[in-house]
């Protein structure tokens, strides 16, 4: 058991088996007598690490083999250049589906390199917030792809089924869910996700591209930032951010042994339909402004009616090692970002706690 | 002492004693019960690591104020694009010395964003390469800046001096001998480092850059590629690749703990000649092709006359756990990769075996 349960947004907690076994081989990787992040990249010790994580990668997402994975230094920031630097060579436009602060920063930079259609966004009814379905999106047959946010850190807003683009590719930033859940990766043309929340530390992004998306990028697209140079090198064009994919490494082989994705995701359920029945029980006092059918269930985002009480319930929770729960500094109210790492015992302690707060408020 | 020492020319050694304070921290930093890679980079843990790195490098550098610290996600070669596209704006032409793989990949990459001129190149006289002196060069008093590489890691070929380039900003990229010797860094426009090698562990690289150069980018640079970015937002525009920054905080630390640069510098010239006083004295047997004036300190790089013998030596060497010497694919021969991690212990037994291997041929 940890001694504290961290509900921050990312980078987030990891599993403690995880972090003891980097512990164990910090100065000893293998009976190397060396540590993981002294061995060189190109050495069959790394190379080993950096291939298992990829094999594990492939097995637990059933990636077929015309999608290549790449481990590229940096966080998913770096895609939202990546992604239509690579993708609009020759066409120019491009979808994009606005539904909050992390998919408006991908169509900001993506405007800077074509033009960029905003075909659906958030909408409210009854003061919850919802997507749009499919059928009101205003998506463009020409475009070169079409990109969302399956969730949304900041308002907790997840998407529970997938956009339909027929021959357009559908670009997703994983960022927030990569892992959490099964999806068929056949429904996407590229897949992204900075490793910090689902899947290890700050510092590294797996990227998963379509084999046809391998293109020639818009000129002057700088060499660590197209697709082809890492599809040629296979990630190793230049040094890569090793000790952070080494610890990727370790996640993936963690959720293996958890039994793989529908293993981790009825765990993941179960924890957001912990906090989603305690706040519906209890709705007079908190309250969640999102539509049932797209509340993420990896960042429960919540308010309490009376708004002044919100620092004293922060207080209390981080008093029970319950720590980090404040919500978004634009957004306020509470969050809790209860991603792979977040072990059940936490999820319910903090359950025990809102309901317990309730109780002493009335 | 360690079971191993590892002669790699990067990601490299690290002192025993950052490897072990990082092993004990790991579940636990600073009784927070968390790891510093679960913790939010915008906490206030997070934040103190970051700033005592920044205080420190600045402390060990002596670096003014009207230097930016970076810390960066990625390699040195993000720096390969990011100099030409944030300086050659309203410019358009730089200067680069050529003097080795590294140099020739900046440039490269250079050539892609402006006319690189290559002021001077790497030459040999009774077989030995050396650099031509500065009034040799062709210097482009209009250029945007001056490019060189002071430490060339696959020849072995340092500058002992710095080029004197007036008014136009002389650029360094120093991931090779960062910290290992006294800079002002006054002489310089731009000085960035991969960490890899001297200051820690692969994926994040260190860019210091002079006020002034912190200018509009050429059009469509991604927004992480831009100075300015990471000016404004102080490296923290998005998720910094945190564990490498505390990892490099934590060599930082031993630096100062060595004494800093002066000190250190002392250690790294005299594991530099220990060995090359080892070549010199069996100069029928082992031959440096680097004029004396021009060894690195940093890559001792060599081959035994009777190339056949090479094989054995690398073997021999290995059982005695003196590991990773063959030298790079493309030049054949011996290496010793001895940054600041190598402890003086690892060189002299490297000294002694060469010794003794000599004596063994006899």
């Amino acid at each position: 058991m940890r001694k504290v349960y961290n509900f921050n947004a990312g980078p987030a907690m990891l599993p403690e088996e995880v972090l003891k076994q980097a512990q164990a081989e910090m100065l000893d990787w293998h009976g190397t007598g060396m540590s993981i992040m002294e061995l060189g990249h190109r050495g069959h010790e790394f190379k080993e690490v950096a291939e298992q994580a990829e094999a594990d990668l492939r097995e637990l997402m059933a990636i077929p083999m015309h999608y290549h994975v790449f481990f590229l230094a940096g966080g998913a920031s770096t895609q939202f250049a990546m992604v239509p630097l690579n993708l609009l060579n020759g066409k120019g436009t491009a979808d994009y589906i606005e539904t909050g602060v992390w998919s408006k920063k991908a169509v900001t930079e993506a405007q800077r390199y074509g033009n960029i259609n905003i075909a659906a966004k958030t909408a409210h009814r009854n003061h919850l917030a919802y997507v749009p379905p499919q059928e009101e999106w205003s998506l463009n047959k020409e475009a070169a792809y079409v990109h969302y946010t399956p969730n949304e850190t900041i308002d907790g807003i997840e998407f529970h089924w997938v956009p339909r683009t027929g021959d357009v590719p559908l670009v997703a930033d994983m960022t927030s869910n990569i892992l959490s859940r099964p999806i068929d990766i056949n429904d996407y043309g590229i897949v992204y996700a900075g490793a910090q929340k689902n899947v290890g530390q700050a510092g590294i992004t797996i990227v998963i591209v379509r084999e046809d998306l391998i293109q020639e990028p818009l000129p002057r697209t700088p060499t660590l930032y197209a697709y082809k140079t890492h599809a040629e090198h296979h990630s190793f064009y230049n040094t890569p951010p090793t000790y952070s994919w080494y610890i990727t490494g370790l996640m993936l082989a963690w959720l293996k042994r958890q039994g793989g994705v529908e293993a981790i995701y009825k765990i993941n359920r179960r924890k957001a339909d912990t906090l989603y029945n305690v706040i519906d029980t209890h709705k007079d006092f908190y309250i969640c402004r999102v539509e049932p059918s797209y509340r993420s269930m990896q960042n429960v985002m919540f308010y309490l009616h009376d708004e002044k009480l919100t620092p004293r319930f922060l207080e209390e929770a981080a008093k029970r090692n319950l720590l980090n729960l404040a919500g978004h500094r634009v957004s306020g109210g509470v969050r809790a970002s209860i991603y792979n790492g977040m072990p059940e015992e936490g999820v319910n302690l903090l359950a025990d706690f809102m309901q317990d707060f309730v109780k002493r408020q009335g």
